[in-house]
């Protein structure tokens, strides 16, 4: 009955009893300790790319910023969509790591087709040394609506962007999520399909907070360590960062809270439809959206269940249409949300609406 | 017959006699110039703002990139259309001296409505933290498509942005044409219609390389200069900067180069409609942008016209409709330009549109 | 036996057992979890100062580069001395929070006098508008030769910077341990020694990577948390930095972690002395510096010690006096290192001073 | 008798005549003039760098700024003197364009000896990721002090530098007096001494406001042209910049005001010490820095001499030692300087030493 942001959940407990582990005895700091040895090479062992470049920094607004700066130049444009989180959640990171690029919407709708994509490749970079230069292409995986690209779908893209030898990067928040509802691996998803950098989320799928960059590329390393140390995400204490994230590779733990994840949403989505309520976007990995009126959002919200108003106001004539967003999280946690009473809830859910509409995504 | 853009033209005979007169004896350098003194008092009676604070640039992108720098902060976004200079001919110049702010199109249109305006922001700013905080709006008058906003249209925005307490820029990089052409006071078609900041264009009507920039409160003075120093664009020789805007400024030789600039452009207009070629926007000031067919388009240049294409090809099948791109300037020029012969007019076209098509802009 | 850097050694039991506590349940994310609440009114209890602003990141880099960017203007240059962190360790970003601002190094020791402070801060700022304006001052306490301002000193500073109306910043990565060597409170070794924003450190003295940054006056809030969201330094779960706080501050674990590492510290140098070995700057808090023939040095190292040499080569003539660095922490970890033998110790010790001899900083 | 700041003087006649005679007719815009086409011919031939990338801009701030962006990276530190420009008069400017570099000072004396250079960069660079990289040296000649670098001196730098293969900047401010002073060719002032980009300075010697900037290697060449857009440094009517590079590369107009400039400069210096005025620093370009008590510089000031010391204070008793900065230009000017009685002068030294003591230089 908890469907609030991925960031309101727990740890998986193999995170908790790795970071105890990783708290006896001495590491070298900033990176060099022996645990990300360790993730490295698992992490280049799972995408078949044993010449990657990795690191962890600690929140997806740093991965992705820290990624595209690495990939572009401050004079370009990155190619993304309207709802995507580097447009509408990061508070300008993109434009601050970057020293200045711009981001060009190539779409409205957070899947971006190729005639899309390279309609907007098109329309920039006609202008000499006046306009924007052409600059990275940005897609997120699993998408800010909840639908999952196909392989063929990345492929296109990518193909599109290398027509202009434009470089291709991932925002996967939710990697693990579009993975296992692709039933591919993420070589497959990655650079076999043009990807060129990853932002590899870990936080909102059982993490406390890490996320990995890779560079397939290896000739990016140092000027990523570089942009990393400067941008203050060079952790000292780096091993606590490393046993997450190998805590998160061992025994498959990633895959399966996506899995569990992604059938909690199925399974979600699925009763929502048996009861006549639709969705505004396909169910295909671990988010719902649910389109009903406020009645049955008032009713909801009376039998305990806890989720943000995506979009919309929080109080309004009771038969009229809102959307909702139910983040599904592991099976192990289902039901540990506490039972607000309504009255509570939409207290709750009104602070988080006033401040923070985002904080859901 | 010369349409190209308004930077291929001279200068005004008054202001190169003007930067002879300043070029003798030695002045003080940086702006505390003897001219400087009397320019800023010129604008003050001008504007009817006698605590203006009024600084001279080079160039229209240093004159909108400083000002908007200087009214908004690294975090927010700027609300602009998508034909917008800042957005399309600057080369992310407006996101560097931000120092990474966004910019926000509010209209596909060169001249947004109120509606759109207030859409756009009210769709920025409700993320809390997470999102960019709503930033200054940015007008362009005489609009990037040859259009002038009314008196009450540039009200009625500023109202929708005073409502959110942002300040309101004014790219008047076609100023004088749009206030001849709108036949008000400079005073009304600014700080009176609740506009903050003036890029003041000279370059374009008549000098060499001089745009102002009025704060119409003086608070932004200090940081204006410390901004203008540090991206470079403080003159040390200031004396010929001032001199030129003297000379703009004097026999209202800045309003007669402009209301012959947009009377040309009206016999222009007039004369094409009476051919049956219609205009892909309404010619209000010294901008006309007839589309015609590609028969018609190779006639005129074979005639010896010279423009620029809007978009479109070079080459093409005839009965194709392309549209043209007609700057109009001062009477005293007209006829000066070279003939070409269509070859050459082709070749310098093909030369001006591959590697710049906002060289015309 | 074990001295290698701060960031080598594990965080304290009590900040672990307040983790998994934490991990329970759900939270709002994005620093509005109740953990946080706590965590601010304990720091504004201890530091007497009901207005404060509280945050909290994970680095120390952040923490001060952050709130320089907040105090501070990109046109101003950022007083401090030539050792200081945020000018040797930081990779510049202090320079990239603050969209450049440059650093003016006000001596070449660790601890900077009044005089070479007023010095250095009168020779800035005389050029009007075309040198770097005069910005923040910032202090390290403890310096980074381990020695303690004393809070007459501290005032005596504070007082210069304010009568040219500039911030104070202090770097407190080691707050704690100058707070027990000095006996003060924490308003009196800030707020009440005109110290405007403090960063805060935890992870020098037993936290996994939290830093707060406090600021007196509340006014800052607002920009800070936009800053802190743009530089990708807004952790989602943010709890789990909550959390680690405020163990830190519960039962006085902060004091007593310093107090440890302090005492510690004081016992090594009494020995050394005792042995004769001279320390190149005075033990005032939990780093020693001691001076000592290679021959000496090389004999520890057979003996099991781990630190990390403070410049010098490591090979060279037996009789070549180098120095050492020797970072003492809480006593319940005292000989928990790995006694190593003298050839793995050198080859320990040559890898971390081949990449990195400020990993020890 | 007037020897205030170059900036003050007024451009020669033949560069004047220039303008006016580029003022006739249609040009394109942007860098697309048939002038610049010239003037790339001319400083390709008189620098004996067929290939050399070279582009205008209106200061030499922005020269500078933009060059060392080309050159270097946002995390490096640019190697420069105490006085050089860079540091003392661009309110930030490198540091600004840089996207946060930082400058190392490496002598507080404005010509850098080779053994300072090496001291300096041996310094940085060795704390791996943490510290900042090292970057561009930056050279000026004439230096700040007047003093100009043998060809031995220039080698002998650049040879440090690129042991480390960092490239070299020339900030030639003074370029032409410091050429004459020498009696060499560019090439051998320039690439033939290791340098790799060049501030080649026209406005300190008889233009408006001119300056090249020429990089050997013309890979830099579209990065720059880029910067300078985004620097809004791009001018459209770019003739005017191009018409004036021209004047002074024709006829040797650049030499003969340099030498000219240098002449009289050597006239003062030995009419100074053979009055017994010593010189702070050798006179060995076009700038002279008197010594004297503040008694004979009343009496030159009664005489009618304008010039603007070099720190010290306006006021102060007559037997006070106090330096003068006294900038030479070409000889035709010479007596053309305003007899100002010694009160307006000391009102207008005043005004000059109050705001903006730089300004002179």
């Amino acid at each position: 009955m908890y469907f609030a942001s991925d960031n309101s959940g727990p740890a998986s407990p193999a995170v908790m009893t790795a970071l105890i582990k990783a708290n006896e005895g001495y590491r070298m700091g900033y990176g060099a300790d022996t645990e990300m040895e360790e993730v490295r090479a698992r992490i280049r062992a799972e995408f078949e790319a044993p010449d990657a470049a990795v690191y962890l920094v600690t929140t997806g607004t740093a991965a992705n910023a820290l990624a595209l700066a690495t990939l572009g130049q401050s004079w370009q444009t990155v190619f993304c969509t309207a709802p995507a989180h580097i447009q509408q959640d990061e508070c300008n990171a993109p434009e601050f790591f970057t020293g200045g690029a711009k981001l060009t919407l190539v779409s409205p709708n957070a899947k971006m087709t190729t005639k899309e994509l390279r309609s907007a490749i098109e329309a920039e970079g006609t202008r000499g040394v006046h306009g924007p230069q052409r600059g990275p292409v940005s897609i997120t995986q699993v998408t800010e609506h909840g639908t999952v690209y196909s392989l063929n779908e990345l492929q296109a893209l990518s193909s599109v962007a290398k027509e202009y030898n434009l470089p291709v990067h991932l925002d996967g928040a939710r990697f693990a999520n579009a993975l296992v509802a692709l039933g591919c691996t993420p070589a497959e998803m990655t650079w076999k399909s043009g990807i060129d950098a990853v932002s590899f989320g870990g936080t909102k799928n059982g993490l406390m907070g890490v996320e990995a960059v890779i560079f397939f590329d290896p000739k990016h390393a140092w000027e990523f360590e570089l942009r990393r140390k400067r941008g203050a995400h060079l952790l000292s204490k780096h091993r606590f960062l490393s046993a997450q994230m190998l805590a998160y590779l061992t025994d498959d733990l990633w895959r399966e809270n996506a899995r569990s994840a992604n059938a909690h949403a199925t399974t979600l989505a699925t009763g929502l439809k048996q009861c006549g309520v639709e969705l505004a976007y396909p169910q295909e990995a671990n988010l719902v959206f649910p389109r009903m009126s406020r009645r049955i959002h008032n009713a909801l919200l009376d039998a305990g269940a806890v989720y943000h108003l995506w979009g919309g106001s929080l109080e309004g004539p009771s038969d009229e249409v809102i959307t909702a967003r139910c983040v599904c999280r592991l099976v192990h946690f289902k039901g540990g949300g506490p039972v607000l009473s309504r009255t509570a809830q939409t207290r709750d859910n009104r602070l988080m609406h006033k401040t923070r509409r985002s904080e859901l995504i």
